[in-house]
């Protein structure tokens, strides 16, 4: 059986400490941890690192029968059993999951690659948009993610659930110098841009072989001038429709998934009722 | 020069009931109208729909160049001169854009044309991702969109900030009966289902002839199956990443712009080093 520990009382040590992590980046930070709130995102989490440092269930969660399954799997980790008033406190997110867990923030402690595929974010700064772009990028088989110093925190309890689990398929490097990776970068880069002469679907197969950097820029400003010049190549997507601007993340979307599908073959393949 | 009238005691009658508007939905229901917060929607709404009832404009945002200008370039707007105090009692999103207007609900008089193509959409409840996802249908050249019962409001004014105007380009049809739409529609109808065998790339180029009626759904579940099954076709969009979900944003994006692309005639020139 795993090791529990009920708690009922807001005077526990542990509760008090939980309930710091929980309310307060800089505690967050200063500790080095990030809370995952409900089932799916601490899955994804132990599929990729293992059995996280710990797990806060709520009494009633402890019913759940996916829940109860996934302690039962794992007897070694220390779960706390909240009564649930005390559990509401602390969820940040989502109170209903009835579980959370405490997991050791995953280090970018290597560099970026300048070899590999990489996705980079200028400015972006709604915690939604973000989320949803490093699971597109996860989902477009983009391995890493650089962030400039003002875009959203890719840890926050937002950006996590947003993302869905991508975050922990992905390297993540955040307050990053992106002129400077983009010098040293080994393939094309590109960043979009509004005003571009060269479309999307206009570029050369050749540059989208790996590795490829993608740039995508902030809602209102786009990408920064100065980032944008150190790309290799600036793109538009062409739309035909009255309105003209897209939101960053779907913008990233139809680039990243561009990619995908030249690189899948779809081009030469993509004769009128072909599977590509 | 424009008719203007300062309030600056929140006892002022004008006041009174503009803070009901913003601040219940019930209000804004009830008299068919809608708060467009910021120059930017406003413009939108302008371009398609003439002057709004009214405008209401803090102190400070009186200052404004772009604000004066559209102002004095429409004299037969009633304007209100709020106390900045007041204003920011008032501003439903973003109180810093110093300007908001009062328009009647564009209404959704005729019935959706099953001639034409159309976005539909099944239990999308997050504003933001709506809002992005009438963005993007309109960037990608769709004219209307269908809302099932249980989506997110359309003009609520976080719908209406994320979706930058879009608003005002589209045919917005809240509260429909999809599977009733599904069998009128006279052209292709395309749900998108994790499971299903055919791949967006796969699709016959006759299969985006217009007009289509692409079908999204909700975050958890998708589009529920007794909508599904009245499209004609289910198609998935493949995924190379270790991640296999996008969000519906992101979706949409990709199946929108990859019909748009395919129309251009993309697939006619996409050869090597080929403009398309």
């Amino acid at each position: 059986m795993f090791r529990t520990k009920r708690i009922s009382s807001r005077d526990n040590a542990d509760f008090r400490e939980l309930k710091k992590l929980c309310a307060s980046v800089h505690a967050r930070r200063r500790s080095g941890r990030v809370i995952l709130d409900g089932m799916h995102l601490i899955e994804s989490y132990t599929r990729r690192f293992g059995s996280p440092e710990a797990i806060v269930v709520s009494e009633t969660g402890q019913g759940h029968a996916e829940i109860a399954r996934y302690l039962e799997d794992r007897p070694e980790i220390a779960a706390l059993i909240l009564a649930d008033a005390l559990f509401t406190e602390l969820a940040t997110v989502d109170a209903s999951a009835g579980i959370l867990a405490v997991v050791g923030l995953p280090h970018g402690v290597k560099d970026p690659d300048p070899s590999a595929d990489a996705v980079l974010l200028d400015g972006v700064q709604d915690p939604g948009n973000l989320g949803s772009i490093l699971r597109t990028a996860a989902a477009a088989g983009f391995g890493q993610v650089l962030l400039s110093t003002d875009c959203a925190r890719a840890w926050s309890p937002k950006t996590l659930r947003a993302g869905m689990g991508a975050h922990f398929s992905l390297d993540i490097h955040e307050n990053r110098d992106l002129p400077e990776f983009l010098a040293g970068c080994r393939g094309r880069s590109i960043a979009t841009a509004p005003d571009a002469a060269l479309e999307l679907y206009a570029l050369d197969p050749a540059d989208l072989v790996r590795p490829v950097a993608w740039v995508f820029g902030s809602e209102g400003q786009g990408v920064r001038p100065e980032v944008s010049v150190a790309a290799s190549l600036r793109v538009r997507i062409p739309m035909p429709g009255r309105v003209e601007s897209l939101n960053v993340g779907a913008a990233a979307a139809v680039c990243l998934f561009e990619t995908a599908r030249r690189r899948a073959g779809g081009i030469a393949l993509a004769t009128p009722g072909a599977s590509c």
